[in-house]
């Protein structure tokens, strides 16, 4: 009840606060123009030399232009926070709201592009068209499966990252997580048995990313059961690749068949799926991350009640929240330091494992797996190891000294100002 | 040749100051992130509560985001400059270098997005469909005659401002200085006779502002020379509306034969082709606008020599420069402040007038006709008469007092603070 009324006053606040801020994003000029030799050098005559040797070079553009620190929040308003497709103004306050945690985080310079359309071919188009501008692109809240699509034909076609955070941010949090669960519960992660709830954006990338870090034994679940080889109902191309990756049983029903002797619940999903029945038939001391929101697929409280050894949500207000902020700001501070031309898996992986490191020994415990969102140690770190990753993995495109990164991305954070490396 | 030299170090020196800048603008968030209530309000879960009433009302973007103030300064990079088609990291300095001026001017938040098509099609959509972040688009450098499809269906699809600088800047700058030009040369804009050389994007946007103003003789020449009704060679529908529109007496012939007996010469054309003959063959103390840049149709001493009784060109290091950021930064500000759903002509006649009666009688004389391009003086004027122009024209969406729309431009300019009005 509590937790009720102070929701509903965030929105009172968020209404009234919006209103008076007028856009939470500010464009101003870095260059001064203050007198007519400004004027000859930043706009004509002079800017022509830069744009001539520009078109002679273009991927010179990080070097001169904003491209080298820029990001598009691009959104459909698809599939907009848990309100669903709300489309494009619906969409414009969240992609704000990203951008500027992009900035107090990790001085990236994000703008929202908020999108009238929602077919794929002219999302891709729309992106694709205004790349130029920008050093990465961050798509957001985008309905599945539309969205693989548009990450996938968008890195194929470009030589910026592009990412989609609704996938591999949470990815990386709750594989950041999960690392620390595991030490807590004494798990190893080759033996460990995963059930995932929800095949959408996040429950594909996650289960990839987990198969990527020697997970070996996973199922995945949507609306119609478990998913396995040679199913029927409800299947797309990216289902059935699902199908090839996981469920090496073949193992059908539903949820409730599907947590048998399971060790790991990942919920993205629906609220109050999962029962306490559920968790009962786990191994023992699971570890639940029940990340529907707002309303989780049960309730931190219920789960501990059946037996749950850890429980993580994606709320503020229960500990363990799962939250994306915690690494996309250093993800792409990390690429764009590098010029990194995609954001692989070795960086994604590098990039939970320091959010998992983050927590230290002496504090880590089963009601502290992940740092809280508002951790500004977090972002330097992130973006260091994930330079470091990119540089190891040939994603770079220059090499730069990766505790330099941290540096100048702590020096942002604290004193407002961005160093060149 | 002191002119060549000090260009070339004009060129250097942009280079050299664009790369240490890295960069022209910066996204900045407004929004203060300190703690956890501002997260829960500028973020999740607060934010839901904007998103959803935005998605209700779109409308009222303007009051809860930055659509409110944010220009998209669109080019392809088909016609940069004097440097022709130099595609999207081309135009990338310069588009900055219009949205540096854009903030420092009048405090709007310009963004600039290069595309990479150069598909009148393919620039419209995309345009359309990022659309919805914006308060208002400025086209820029995109080539004849694809410039004018792109803003006729723009304007027609959207209901924010779409305005193409080269055509209609450079119109309000000419119409400006034609104004004062004729004061102090005592003609009436009702009985002179011009000629304009060129049918690109400029020289067709200030034949119908002049016509707009009661100017009623005009021929326009193209490479082909006078335009004329049912001329043949190198014709667009374009050209044909300006046939329909310019030459009542039929004339034919080249640019020779153009020049004959008339009062103002409006060259937006190339260097060189205004030839002192020609001005020997005008009406007595012919005006002259040589605007092609660097290298005018004439240079100013020659047509001086010639008889001229004015000379303004596009250039800073001569007297009388027409000079686009006299305007747009205030067409916008006045624009925005008033929600207009367009820039029409009322709104363009108020800019030009006011620009024209920002030289005081006192200063005016023929080496000044137009104020400098530094005279920050300007854009409070300007959108405080272009505001008010929106608003009697029916063109604004909300009724402001423009006295406040100039004081807080002028604030913004001298203090770097842009209050709420």
């Amino acid at each position: 009840m509590a937790l009720a009324s102070k929701k509903k006053n965030y929105g009172k606040l968020a209404l009234a606060r919006h209103k008076k801020l007028r856009g939470k994003l500010e464009v101003i000029s870095k260059a001064t123009l203050a007198n007519r030799d400004d004027w000859s050098t930043f706009y004509t005559p002079g800017v022509a030399a830069v744009s001539l040797h520009l078109a002679k070079y273009p991927s010179h553009a990080r070097e001169y232009t904003i491209k080298r620190n820029s990001v598009a929040v691009v959104s459909d308003g698809s599939a907009v926070l848990g309100l669903g497709n709300i489309g494009p103004f619906g969409a414009l306050p969240v992609m704000e709201g990203k951008c500027a945690l992009f900035h107090t985080l990790a001085g990236v310079e994000a703008f929202p592009l908020c999108i009238a359309t929602q077919e794929t071919d002219e999302i891709i188009e729309v992106v694709k068209n205004i790349s130029s501008t920008f050093g990465g692109i961050n798509l957001e809240d985008i309905s599945a499966p539309r969205c693989f699509i548009v990450e996938e034909r968008l890195k194929k076609e470009l030589d910026i990252p592009v990412f989609h955070d609704d996938q591999h941010g949470t990815a990386v949090v709750i594989l950041a997580g999960l690392i620390n669960a595991l030490k807590l519960t004494q798990r190893e992660i080759g033996s460990i048995k995963i059930v995932i709830n929800g095949a959408g954006a996040a429950g594909t990338a996650v289960t990839k990313l987990l198969l990527s870090c020697g997970v070996r034994d996973i199922l995945i679940c949507d609306t119609q059961g478990i998913i396995y080889k040679g199913r029927g109902l409800g299947m797309n191309r990216f289902k059935e690749e699902l199908a090839e990756l996981t469920n090496p049983g073949g193992i059908k029903g539903g949820l409730s068949e599907a947590v048998k002797g399971r060790d790991v619940f990942i919920g993205v999903s629906a609220a109050g799926v999962l029962k306490k029945e559920m968790i009962k038939a786990m191994a023992k001391e699971p570890v639940i991350f029940a990340l529907a929101n707002p309303v989780p697929e049960i309730m931190p409280s219920d789960a501990l009640d059946a037996g749950a050894g850890i429980v993580a949500t994606g709320r503020s207000d229960f500990p363990n929240q799962v939250n994306n902020s915690l690494a996309f700001p250093g993800i792409f501070r990390g690429a764009l330091d590098v010029r990194a031309k995609v954001i692989n898996e070795e960086m994604k992986v590098a990039a939970a494992r320091t959010l998992a490191g983050a927590v230290s020994e002496d504090r880590l415990k089963r009601d502290y797996i992940i740092p809280k969102g508002l951790d500004y140690s977090v972002p330097p770190l992130i973006a260091s190891a994930v330079a470091k990753a990119a540089i190891e993995s040939g994603a770079a495109g220059i090499i730069k000294d990766p505790e330099k990164i941290a540096d100048r991305t702590k020096k942002f954070i604290y004193e407002g100002e961005l160093g060149i490396i």
